[in-house]
């Protein structure tokens, strides 16, 4: 599933880990051949200005000027995007915005981005729209899910193909501007094929993906992006972070930290040197940083954290793989008709004095290096490829969600993602807070068994971050 | 639904903030009234040895001495628990102890409290086995959300009734053992009859509510037990205390607390002096007995945490009765095959020094009362009986729970209970805990809305409470 052709971008093979996956270079000096990838598109449709809606439709104009391809952004009757819409240029005078079902029948590549709660409720509306022989295309699996559970089909006679940025639609869009100076600064893409009506569904896809900024696209399914892109934002990339850093912060501060050194050890510590060292040289050298007693923290820290992260990645996807995820942010969506999301952001930490001294404190870095590679040992073990493992629980951490944290805060990180993503880190960070400050630090305090310390060392994930390093600009994203 | 008539039993009718339920009145005065109530029962099938299997067993089998009415104990072949039902003189050679299947054949009323992961997975061998017009109980409503999301249907030809005693199995003997100096000691049930094909199912179940030694018997349906219960173990009974008890703890220990005294102003002030208030004297006496500042630090703690926690109760609400929640227990019930459930007692809180020196924290007090009648608003807005209301929110807590957690440690109350609300409490005490933190603290730390105050003090609760005070015998369980 990880290998495919194309009629239009060179298709290169790497080999990752024993295992060998075929993968797309973006670049600008591709968007010339976006058209020939394109062919018979002559109207692009983005449905939604979420954080992905709007990144989306703003990098494909950009990258589509000139080639005669309109971008299009179809919002619903009334929707308070629309002023944004238009300050962005999209305009209905000249066709570029409309209402949503109209902009879904007009179009021959349909994006629909927007909230998952939209498309679980309108979804028949909108298959409905779709112009026969078009290609509907998503960029992440809630749909499928949500489909799944409910019985219902993707709609007949019409191309379903997925491209999944591996960042929020913030990132995406400021590292494809950074990309206007460093060409290859952007957002990893996996894609998926779900249904190939004439033959140019992959095309389509790596011209989309291409579009928007992938540096490097890899393929996957439908099913297996769901799965660890809904684990992922739950786990390391939002949920356990958040559970993590709030409860080393309560734990620096108990043993007699100030609040702005307990901040800057809980917290500055992964948003910076943790983050670069990972982004730049690869998890092995966070630890191989460390010497003498550090490093000694580092992996009493590492081995007693390893085991309830773990636990708790696996019983997250297992509720994702069975629909119950879902079936639950389908229950929370309609409950916030009625209460807002809590904020995540209230607590001593984000409120009180901070320090960021560029200083990697052991036991975090020890702590949170665990929780990453329990996520990828959890989704190899789901046999998902390593591309999708390293991207999903490294890649867009470190380089796309981690900075937004830095920069301003929790919130800034989390609400910036989709409803849910959002609900997802509410729900399992205090389920990390929980199990570290129950099971991994009284474990660490005593004498945790070290066989995760060993396994890391000789992990497989090393090597892969290594040969995915090359494919990637070194572009610090600048939020 | 809460009304009712009896052949046997005495039916009162209580008023109930405006609203009326009929009751009856437990007591061993009535034990001589059992063999009529069970007209048609010669043997009695008890069918697992938990917490509940043992002490119903027990009891029922103490309340029916004399009578000719047989308790067998039905159990799996090579079950751990069989030298436990030999030892307390349950036996093969005389009948009295048998394999599960054969004591479900052989009995007149089935007593089905095999843990939830059995039912679920062994119901259909059960449901073959039950003789044509026998009976079949429960005691809580597990089995019919799981039937429910299963599309199954309860068995044919036969009665189905529920008795649920508002307690651990654990309470349930120790209190009955209690009635036999202080007539009336013991565990409030609810019951249910989901099919009556003689009749008699009334009877039977307030036969087997009274036989158990419940002080008084109140109605309800299977549905409305099944939310009640399973939102109840998640919220204010296990989950929710677990997580105010945590956070507070932290709370101190940051603002300069010694552990011992962390301990006793987090925990040792709810199972003590907040408790026995609550228990002798009703939720309104605890703000009452604090004066001056003490009662502002009560009104501003409530006033924070009222809405965080109702707000977590509504979302528990809507998973158990969209039958997601029970999804997930099974899927965690797969787990526990291969990963045991996680260690709950482990934090620096129960491994570190406690005092327990009598003083009631209002800060404390007025969280943990917060949270007690957000549960009570939720359900009572569902529409719930007050009885079911008052006894699932409020005396479960204070005179069945806390004392154990008083007594040893949270995993003592928390482990104690069944494998659903062990996981419950799991998933869900951290997410109070995580409300509390980052919404209710730093709201009580500001100006909160005083408005749930107010609400609180007008609250129909405390003229139930007042009803029912005379209906339970003034007993402090011995733990």
């Amino acid at each position: 599933m990880t290998t495919f052709t194309s009629d239009v971008f060179d298709v290169e093979t790497i080999d990752l880990a024993g295992t060998t996956e075929a993968i797309v270079r973006g670049g600008r000096h591709l968007f010339d051949r976006l058209p020939a990838a394109l062919s018979g598109v002559r109207r692009i449709g983005v449905i939604g200005w979420g954080p992905q809606g709007r990144a989306q439709a703003l990098n494909l104009r950009d990258s589509l000027a000139g080639t005669g391809i309109t971008v299009t952004v179809g919002l619903r009757t009334g929707s308070s995007s629309v002023a944004d819409a238009e300050a962005n240029g999209f305009r209905r005078a000249d066709g570029t915005l409309g209402d949503w079902l109209d902009v879904v029948a007009a179009s021959d590549l349909v994006l629909l981005l927007v909230s998952d709660a939209a498309q679980a409720a309108h979804h028949p509306e909108i298959f409905a729209a779709l112009r026969p022989g078009s290609t509907l295309g998503v960029s992440h699996g809630f749909l499928a899910g949500h489909l799944a559970n409910e019985g219902v089909d993707w709609p007949a006679g019409v191309s379903v193909i997925a491209v999944c940025p591996k960042g929020m639609g913030d990132s995406l869009r400021r590292l494809y501007r950074q990309g206007a100076e460093i060409d290859g600064a952007g957002i990893n893409a996996s894609f998926a094929v779900v249904a190939d009506h004439d033959g140019h569904a992959t095309d389509r896809a790596l011209a989309w993906s291409v579009g928007i900024g992938s540096p490097y696209t890899f393929r996957t399914t439908l099913d297996d992006e769901r799965r660890s892109d809904i684990v992922g934002e739950r786990a390391i990339l939002l949920g356990a972070v958040h559970g993590i850093v709030e409860s080393l912060y309560q734990r620096y501060r108990i043993a007699g930290a100030a609040p702005a050194d307990a901040y800057d050890r809980a917290c500055a510590t992964i948003t910076g040197p943790v983050a670069r060292t990972i982004s730049r040289s690869g998890l092995r050298a966070v630890r191989d940083e460390l010497a003498g007693a550090d490093r000694e923290t580092f992996d009493r820290a590492y081995a007693a954290a390893y085991r309830p992260c773990r636990d708790l990645v696996v019983e997250i996807y297992d509720e994702v793989a069975s629909g119950t995820e879902l079936r639950s942010v389908v229950l929370a969506g309609r409950r916030l008709a009625r209460t807002p999301l809590a904020p995540v952001s209230g607590s001593a930490m984000w409120t009180g004095p901070r320090a960021a001294l560029g200083r990697t404190d052991p036991f975090t870095a020890g702590v949170f290096v665990a929780a990453m590679v329990a996520q990828v040992d959890v989704l190899a073990e789901h046999g998902h490829c390593w591309s999708e493992i390293v991207n999903e629980s490294v890649i867009q951490a470190v380089d796309s969600l981690l900075p937004y944290m830095r920069a301003r805060d929790v919130s800034y990180m989390v609400d910036n993602c989709s409803i849910t993503a959002r609900l997802g880190a509410r729900k399992w960070g205090p389920r990390f807070a929980a199990a570290l400050e129950q099971v991994a630090y009284p474990a660490a305090d005593g004498e945790p068994d070290r066989a995760p310390v060993a396994a890391f060392a000789d992990h497989p994930v090393h090597d892969v971050l290594a040969r995915l390093a090359p494919l990637r600009p070194p572009v610090d994203i600048s939020v």
